[in-house]
């Protein structure tokens, strides 16, 4: 079904296709595919997430393109897709996260704390004079000492990971953390594996395109320093194929 | 009627086609049955409830794509459909069994809760400003110690069943479990029916893309393990016709 | 007028035809001549009310698609049409009367009670933002001792009746209920004529797929088990003419 | 202006076309000629009210479909068009009645309570968001003694007349009362003349179809029995011209 | 701009066409100019105001047609246009003029008086979910002992005027009246002004058609009787050129 | 961009055209330009407010189409565009003007006055079901000694001036204030450079088709009166050109 | 995707397009790009905000058509597209900047401020009935001592720079900044390098046309005055190249 009949069902987040689909939700998908990929890894330490954000001048400071934010103590997200939207959704990530902590005197479950989101997520997708939120978000972190991921996309749907990622190349970053992914990844071995898939998609990224943070019992968030950074990507192999250039964008 | 016709009247929730249908109903309906089927069986001893859900990614938790949830001691509930849809619908019951036991001091009737969500249901159906639930729920139970199970569909339809199939290929395992119900049918002879009827519409499912949960006078609601399923799955025999594959999708 | 010139004005509740009708208005009929026939008889001892109603699925149990409710202790009624909207109609009725006992401390009148939920259903014939109740009702019972039923159609007009059907092949059944109903008609002879009717429709109907309620003085509600249908399906004489089955359906 | 040109104005209440007219008010006194006519005669003794009302079916309680009611002592209504609407209608007048009697201890005025009405209709052609009401009522009584005979039609305006007719065959009927109608009429004139007037315009009407009330002084509201209907049809004389039934329907 | 061009733009009270202009307000006054003329002079002794408005029937009211109505003490109004909106503007006016007198003890000023109405007006220009007010007003009366005479358009624009009139003919109208009009006309000069510039526009018009009010320091609003109607009339004289006639309608 | 593709992007004030415009707001510009110029001057001594308003009938009193308005004090206004919206807006700077005379027991500043207004009118160009307002003020007055002149245009921008015009002709006039104005310029050299600049875009001007008010230190708000107008024009020489005559219109 | 195509998804800030764009947000960047352009520079001693602005008469001050402004004791901003747009929003960031300094009875921070204003950009590209901005904003001022430098576009995205252009001609002089800028430029210097950046675009601006502000830690927010402006321009050495006034306007 293309064109003029798409069309008559695709202008309103209140109405479904005769083939039961809801486009504008297959829309807003479609601008976190146009973002830049973020990557979460659970390991049994702790969770490791990772984003590429490509600075579009020299002169804009990376720290304001970055795509991972703590949002409690011991959780943090990574987000991709339109970055107006995605903020606000950290933006409401945090105030839920404050609230809990105010109301019980204790940190919000990692899970409890996505679904908090991908329910205002889903609201958007149902009800008139709104539209999706086009970006995703990977909520990671620690919930009674054991890591947990979580993934939420443009229709509202949760879901938990071992490690996967959102954004662009999704589908070949995909690829290589399902081959390298093992139960006793250390948080070392799963920052590898993180970074290993970004630069699988685009092997052109350097340390100032990368940011990568972790999140553990012990130390909480962490974001790791462009020098630590540096000293990583030197001990990682991709694999130089042109085809994954090809592929990307 | 097809083409531009129906589109005239398929845009909107508050509105009816020239032969008295709602079409925005109907394309809800086919967005359940473009998900995986779940199934909902009343045994002597209590409710079975099983579902087919087969993760995108090995690295996907398999409990995230759990399509069976626990919404009070003795009712549980199978969804099929929009992922997102249907755990608002789930979350609404949860919410109306709290309020129940909050204002009751008791737990809600089978019949009454279903109700609670199919009113919730139907209202989408009428007032403009928003789209029916793209999902359908099986609600099962005990009822003053009888087991009830009851069906919603987009339309905000409640019926009682003995056993009934709601998402995908759902007319296949319809016809299983016609042949194979009767009234005396055991709790474990009823996963054996609900089984076989999942595989019968796809009979390359193994114990990780199946989920059943038992709800009984004496324990309540009860999830299988997997290795509790893997056992029950060799002991099914689903004949082998290559009719059945072929019709599904 | 028909095709393009028609569509330009029954997308609308809030919009008259340049001939003055509203078109939503009377697809909502079009919905209810879509469901399966109810019937209402008054007879001398009390209200006979009968409803065709036969299940999809031998799984299904036949109490959840009920046509007949009570309303009160004296008042009962029969709906047609979109199930889901029905069943709101049927919840304001039995509000309206549980509000009615609440304030008066007595039962509703049958007439009242009827106009309660004809304005509400005309109410959503003239605001936007909302479409009509694709359904009918017949409500009756005992006023004051005497025995009334009326119909509360889509548009929300009602009307008092010594016998009228709703529903699919209403014509047909409506010409039956004319020859065969007389003022001195007994309960018996009024469900005698109510059955009968409704096999005129379509003769292949059985006990199961029928259901028959009376209201009367001294019994208050009381609808009729599958055995007495059975037994009085027997004694009732259909003429087999193959004309009806075509024009059926 | 036909065709497309007209249909770019006529679907809002809340646009004039380029000629400065309201088609949606246009189309609503369209759906009151499609009614059956009513008509109101005022008096020296008093005000007439007669509606012509054909039951659908042999089995309808006539009185269900009566277009004459009282409003309140000495005040009485007769409606035309849209029966749901002219129902809601009323009600408001009947409300607007009680109210004044509830505020202010006395019966309301004729003309006051007529404008109430209209001031409601009006509210109903000017807002978006709903349509105007398809129906005409005939507001009559006593006030101060004096009869008192309004006219409240779909857009809203008011006017006092000596007698007059709403609904389907409205010139014709206009024409015998312009010609019949005189100062010193009694009431029992009055009823001749208002029957007449329907008749002409339908001479097959018998005293089951027809209804009169009266409203005097001394007897307040009155409504005339079939069998003081059919006397008085037997007295009137009504010229036997086909021409009247086929300008009919 | 003719056509589909000029319908873009002429759907809605919000919205400005490319040349400027407010096509619905342009429409309303099309309304305006269908309906009967009515005239307001400013004498020294005092406001004229008079108005055409011939019965449909015989049996109607005149005083039901009646387009001049009292205001306050000192202050009457003369509409033309759709009348239900004329009677929701009077009204307005009434309602202000007696919160007026209600909060300062006094009677509202006749330039305060209009621009209520007028800012009420202009409101239903501007804001959507409405249309313009399809009528005008000519307001006038006594203000500190000074006769004063505004007129009301469907902008919202208020004017003070010597001699005026509004709705159809206006045009030829106004011409007599700028013909006829002296700072020094007496209160009779100005009804035989008034008189005369409506017969102008319609000639066989009579006693009947017509009617004048009068708001002077002494009377306050005064109505003048049928039979001095009939009396002015004589005096007047009219020239006969068929010219006029052609015009009018 | 013309004809069909500008039509998609200028009905709504809460629309951008692909580059980058908001054609209601220049749709509201275009309604400003159809009516009469105002001009305003700020001089050494005061302000100068001058406007062009011919009446449409010999019989319209001149005070009733009157551009010039005090709005506080030391502070006035010149308007041009739509009357009925620059009432809105004249009302609305008087409001404000009351409000902070209330607040702060003193008069309201002349830049701050003018912001109240244009934040006002930018309100209507962003929000939908509204329309912008067709009219532009000038501003101008005395604040701690100094006077100041502003304009504010549909789009809500404001803008300080020396001299400026709004309305028809506004370039023709611009340039005789440009070429006129001087820092020095005394109170009668700003009435004589804006009866000029007035003067040249319509040379049949005569003293009661135009109006002046000036605003200083010692003498507040004052009118001109006609007789001084007389006198002035007859002093002021416009260079006879016919082509500014033709360029008007 | 041109024409009809993305016409279909350009008319709502409520849409994606097919491919996950949001049009009305990037033709609210049109809106920004049709603007004059505005600089902000960072260096060690403070922050530099720049910009043109030349007026459309010479009659205009030149201070109303002012871009920069100070928005608390030390921070400022820098605004570019549409006018009356970018006037609310820095209303808001004022209003926001004094509601801090009321609740926390300090400053607010640089970061915090912008996104402030940020929030709410991105509020009016995801709800209906309202438009984008058309305006961006650069925010800059001193934070715990550390000058600091922010960009909001239409989206609603915040991003930190160390010098950055808004506006016209920006990728051009984005260009001369990136080689001009270093971490140790001194204030001077960074005025110095935002003129050169402003007339690269173009070489014809004069001391009236530009207007500069900074923000220091001693001095807070400080305007240069035209003189200061002239003086600064003549030390500023512009390549000549006449590529760069084809590429502008």
């Amino acid at each position: 079904m293309r064109g003029n009949d798409q069309q008559a069902y695709d202008r309103g987040t209140s109405l479904f296709s005769p083939d039961g689909r809801i486009y504008q939700v297959e829309y807003a998908r479609e601008a976190v595919s146009r973002g830049a990929p973020s990557v979460g890894v659970r390991t049994a330490d702790g969770i490791v997430l990772a984003a590429q954000a490509r600075a579009s001048s020299t002169l804009m400071e990376s720290e304001s393109i970055e795509k991972l934010h703590k949002l409690d103590d011991h959780v943090g997200t990574a987000s991709a897709g339109h970055v107006a939207d995605a903020r606000q959704l950290i933006d409401y990530a945090r105030r839920m996260a404050q609230g809990n902590r105010l109301r019980y005197g204790e940190s919000v479950g990692v899970e409890t704390l996505t679904k908090y989101v991908t329910d205002h997520i889903q609201e958007n997708t149902q009800r008139g004079g709104t539209r999706p939120y086009g970006a995703a978000l990977l909520v990671g972190g620690l919930e009674n000492g054991s890591p947990r991921l979580f993934g939420a996309d443009p229709s509202g749907t949760p879901h938990e990971w071992k490690a996967t990622a959102i954004g662009g190349s999704r589908g070949e970053i995909q690829e290589v953390l399902e081959e390298g992914w093992t139960e006793s990844l250390s948080l070392d071995g799963g920052i590898d594996l993180a970074l290993r898939a970004l630069l699988t998609a685009d092997d052109e990224l350097d340390a100032g395109d990368l940011s990568v943070a972790t999140i553990t019992e012990h130390d909480g968030y962490q974001s790791l320093t462009v020098e630590e950074m540096e000293e990583l990507l030197e001990g990682i192999d991709v694999p130089d194929d042109g085809e994954s250039e090809d592929e990307e964008e």
